[in-house]
């Protein structure tokens, strides 16, 4: 299968760690997706001995060499019409999240993918780290009895960030790129669509990074008075041991699990709240992979991809607006 | 100093510690504070060697015993009342929380407090629990810069509650019963004033609690764009090595301080994540006894319980109502 990168701004690595492990998979093109895009780091991360193809323009490459599978991680704000391109061309499309940073790049995502047929598949990666993917199994096993309340959190270390993330129109918002995982979980263990969403957003003390928003908090109702709070910061101390601090907490009829500091806890009939042995990590492009070539289902549909951005996007507009959004 | 203990339902054991460590304090007289209330579980507690008249009547004992304080923790939906007959009899009252269940009611207790000119501290008595207390001093030390982000969480074990539980009127809500903690955390922590309250709770799967609240999720703005979530349930498993799970997490743009299982973690420029050591527990009715001696002022004003109690009585009114509301 042949595999085509675009752009080299997201998690690249997702699919170039993939390849690496199956042989049918070579990724023969690479190109920028985003006006002023460096693709250096791409290079560097490929083995030397591949010949990889490397074009200026995204479209002469797709056209020329007609790949299985477009990777598309440029700047956010572009992710949405490198999509649509590739859709357009009938390649299935792996892509970084958001799938879009507006309604209407969404809504143009959407239509080119049911013109298509194609897969597509957002790089929603963290569920297949072991402490997610073992709380998830757990509460699909009925560890927990009912959802009934979700605590989600993210919260990254700022740094210095590329010049794209300083402006909404490239970086689409905190909430959209941070958040929209958190965003992922809460859809992913409790299987309930969202009712509406309450978010609030700032700027303040985000260090020269212009429009990117330091902290931001949402609340979430989903479907039979499940409430979802997500917390999200880039003011996690330089000099914390990881980078990130996820976590999730899942509060049930019958238990409770979480996830922290990459461990899992459950209280439920039989735990008293002990650590849980982790699965093995799972990896996201080759179950994308698995997919097309018509093994089994990928763990995150097009569908998945779609509405968590869907959601992502009306919690950014209730932040924005500093209101409470009703969702169909 | 002459003590009055009025009702049984809520956290008397403070005033019954602290009575046992200052002998200037001397329990005279017991009434029930709410019809139909039950004191025999306060005359076990107390010192049977100690002589303590048991009143009917509260307010036949407060004439007769002229006390310099009233203990107020009868059902909840009486505090008001009951501490409106003590602030204007004269006396100082150390109060459960909240310190009302309406806003009507709020407004009858501070007019009788502004007359009297007596000392009122509500028991939140969390504050005064070595991981609240030495993380309040690391953040007002410093610690985390200016805070940003809160997330507070209160989780109890349900259990089989007291019948008076079962009725909004008489038990308040679970906001003002549970989570008028984290609010006070929010408030005590931060010192920002409150601007907009979202909050929402539910009654599903309470077990024949009638309208006590499972769950609720409270998302507050304060000044300066400060955010804070609260999330509070009644679904710890019995199970549960602890009755309560109590945790806050406070972001700064200096580190992140959190309080978790009973511990306090650090991180900022000199600590990378590591366990605090703890400063000992305090106690709350001693420190108001002394204010109240005239030795210094009590870590909880009656302003503090005033605002706290008023800011739970905004999130239930917004959980109620389903919309975000403005505090002035």
């Amino acid at each position: 299968m042949k595999i085509c990168i675009i752009g080299s701004s997201g998690h690249v690595g997702y699919a170039i760690n993939g390849v690496k492990k199956d042989k049918d998979l070579k990724i023969m093109g690479i190109a920028p997706g985003s006006k002023g895009e460096n693709i250096e780091r791409i290079l560097n991360l490929i083995d030397k001995k591949e010949k990889v193809e490397v074009f200026d323009d995204y479209i002469e490459m797709l056209d020329k060499i007609n790949p299985d599978i477009a990777v598309v991680a440029c700047h956010f704000g572009d992710h949405a019409r490198v999509t649509t391109s590739a859709l357009e061309r009938g390649i299935n499309v792996f892509t970084e999240k958001p799938v879009a940073t507006t309604i209407e790049d969404l809504e143009m995502v959407k239509s080119a993918y049911k013109s298509s047929r194609k897969k597509l598949c957002a790089m929603f990666g963290l569920r297949y780290k072991p402490w997610f993917l073992t709380a998830w199994h757990k509460v699909k096993g009925g560890a927990v009895g009912e959802i009934r309340l979700i605590n989600a959190q993210k919260s990254y270390k700022l740094g210095n960030r590329d010049e794209f993330y300083k402006h909404r129109e490239s970086f689409g918002g905190t909430i959209p790129w941070v958040g929209i995982h958190g965003i992922d979980w809460i859809y992913w263990f409790s299987g309930a669509r969202f009712k509406s969403v309450y978010a609030t957003h700032s700027r303040k003390y985000n260090r020269d990074h212009g429009d990117l928003e330091t902290t931001a908090l949402c609340h979430f109702t989903l479907e039979r008075e499940i409430f979802a709070s997500l917390s999200i910061d880039y003011l996690r101390p330089e000099s914390a041991p990881t980078h990130d601090d996820d976590r999730l907490r899942i509060v049930g009829t019958e238990g409770i699990i979480e996830v922290l500091k990459e461990k899992v806890y459950l209280i439920n009939k039989e735990c008293k709240g002990e650590e849980i042995p982790l699965l093995p990590e799972g990896d996201i492009f080759l179950d994308f992979v698995n997919e097309i070539k018509g093994k089994g289902k990928c763990m995150i549909s097009a569908e998945d991809s779609f509405y968590v951005t869907y959601i992502s996007l009306m919690a950014r507009l209730s932040a924005d607006e500093g209101r409470v959004i009703y969702i169909d």
